[in-house]
């Protein structure tokens, strides 16, 4: 039996693979109905912060992982001391939940990324003049999908630092951004899949992810390099999504760093040998790891709420006459303006024709709330 | 919410793919714990031939489907008459249940089969000395896997007919047995996948399903344009696994229906565009079928259960260290020998390296039961 803390549709799809290899599913989730509910042998319901219930998970699963980071570190640790199997290692997720921690250790592995100072709350404008602007505020806890940052362009603007203990970076002229996913086993063995490349609209909103990224293959390498350098140093066993930077001057540098299955993995389900969520299972039940060659080229989007109430999928059946479109609908019990209700993945021989028909697809295909 | 009568590994298969567009599943098995229990929305317990459960079953659906063929045709058929849309039509399901029938189905539509006649149970012998030996005996109801079967070489064997309503098939001399996968949807639209190979061994237990088969294009040509004049006879709504006999003389033969996901289809979840379970899926929700062109040679073997009792997984580790090994565990609750408890498929650029790896996987991966 497999524990998962989290039941969104990252963990949906973890169990996919997970019962196709035969294990059993259990699931810790704060709602009712969740993604995986439906697919999970065993359902607790409480929150990821409730250190009881993610007691009650590891006493009836063989191993714990989570498809989520803002949950019960201190909990997760105690369980791996008493040698219950929790991969990624809980002290990954300690680094990695603090951005400030996660960049000091990426910066004591050697790995490239932007600069950075540590500014806690009361001292937040002397260290934004300090540190010198255009800056780049990240929060230390609590921030992912765009929020928790700030981005102070002038002096003029530095009423717009969020309160809170915080690190800023410099900030980087984009070229564009990467991202690479990385999946290490339980004696150190590594795969990692190719270099995609993240299309981002004008509200900061991913657009589209296309695989492989259109860049110089002497980046790709450096990219991957860089990627393994990450993982390597957190020891971890698990997949990883690393984003970075390529930067306008041709310099990668790291972004972030997610210990678990990540949006910018999704094409490899149909594009790649091994997707990245039976790569996830592989590792953390101690079998080795598949191929991760990419097989075709994918372009991939999120099917993102609008409205709310319960959700309607509009399109599909105009958006399935597209050849190599694969639809996943992630069964979210009510939708919000945004809320990632699923997500398509196009493959086509070639990559100019995947990108065409996703652009088609994506103004086909709906998910939208009943309440008006 | 989609409606499955039965509960084994096909609609196992069946409900990752709906689960994954979104659709909800429910489904009636005998068997309290069922493949596909753990992915259902919602579980009735009863028996495939209780049409009060079917009843139910239609009642939380929007369309009903099977995994199966030997359930309660009546009530279906009743169910389709009050306009509950059931697919494949029960009409199909009464025609593939009785091989006579069947068989004088596919005659009458210009179908290519092997020579029969009718021999009812109490005329056998008579019948089949005026058909003349070799020959081969398919009782008319409840076989399956080789069972209701019986190859009668001379007049000496004569006493081994089984002992009910039959009918008598000429001998035919084969090369290979091959099978076509064929979908299509509820405008008639048709998906045609490649013809593949199924490799017998001593025991004629399926060894290896090899995708493509090794077979001239001409006739591989023809072999898809027989599985194709079966579905349309049949107005089938649905997958439809169809088997034919190629025979030394270089003829393609019908040899028998199956109007739903097949095993010799499973190599389609890795190797193909859209995967039957998937275009089965799309078929009977009036959504347009997928491309099912194959992308890469694939071999596939059925993982058979070794004694009794609870089962337990061997060689996972080992098998996964070969790339382009997929394994299926079907999780089914008790080991029974000879039971399909998974299978793996082997996709390889090179069909020979394939089978290759195929052969070496097959000694390893076992799985037996725990009742010495």
């Amino acid at each position: 039996m497999i524990g998962i803390i989290g039941g969104g549709q990252l963990a949906k799809m973890m169990a996919q693979e997970a019962r196709k290899l035969g294990f059993g599913i259990a699931v810790l989730d704060p709602q009712e109905k969740c993604p995986v509910c439906g697919l999970a042998d065993v359902k607790i319901t409480g929150s990821f912060m409730d250190g009881e219930k993610i007691r009650n998970l590891a006493e009836i699963s063989d191993v714990l992982t989570y498809d989520i980071e803002h949950i019960n570190v201190e909990v997760l640790k105690e369980l791996e001391e008493e040698g219950y199997p929790v991969y990624p290692s809980p002290k990954i997720l300690e680094i990695i939940q603090d951005k400030l921690v996660q960049m000091e250790t990426m910066k004591k592995a050697g790995v490239p990324i932007p600069k950075f100072i540590r500014a806690d709350r009361d001292e937040l404008t002397e260290k934004a003049i300090e540190f010198g602007v255009p800056l780049v505020q990240k929060t230390r806890r609590g921030g992912y999908d765009g929020k928790g940052v700030a981005v102070i362009r002038t002096e003029k603007e530095l009423d717009k630092l969020l309160p809170t203990d915080s690190m800023l970076q410099e900030f980087v002229e984009i070229e564009k951004e990467i991202a690479v996913m990385v999946a290490r086993d339980q004696d150190g063995n590594i795969e990692v899949y190719p270099v995609v490349e993240m299309v981002f609209n004008e509200a900061n909103i991913l657009d589209f992810l296309v695989a492989p990224a259109r860049i110089d293959e002497d980046i790709a390498r450096e990219a991957q390099d860089i990627a393994v350098k990450v993982v390597e140093a957190l020891d971890g066993v698990g997949i990883f999504g690393i984003e970075m930077f390529l930067s306008k001057d041709g310099t990668v540098l790291l972004n972030e760093v997610a210990p678990r299955p990540h949006n910018s993995g999704h094409y490899t389900i149909e594009a790649c040998m091994t997707s990245q969520f039976e790569q996830h299972i592989r590792a953390i039940t101690g079998l080795p790891l598949g191929n991760s060659e990419l097989l075709v080229p994918a372009v991939m989007f999120n099917v993102l709420g609008e409205g709310y109430g319960r959700p309607k999928v509009l399109g599909m059946k105009e958006a399935l006459r597209y050849p190599g479109v694969y639809v996943h609908i992630y069964g979210k019990p009510v939708v919000r303006p945004l809320r990632k209700m699923g997500h398509v993945t196009v493959v086509n021989k070639d990559l100019g024709k995947a990108l065409e028909v996703a652009q088609k697809v994506k103004r086909i295909i709906k998910v939208v709330g009943d309440d008006p």
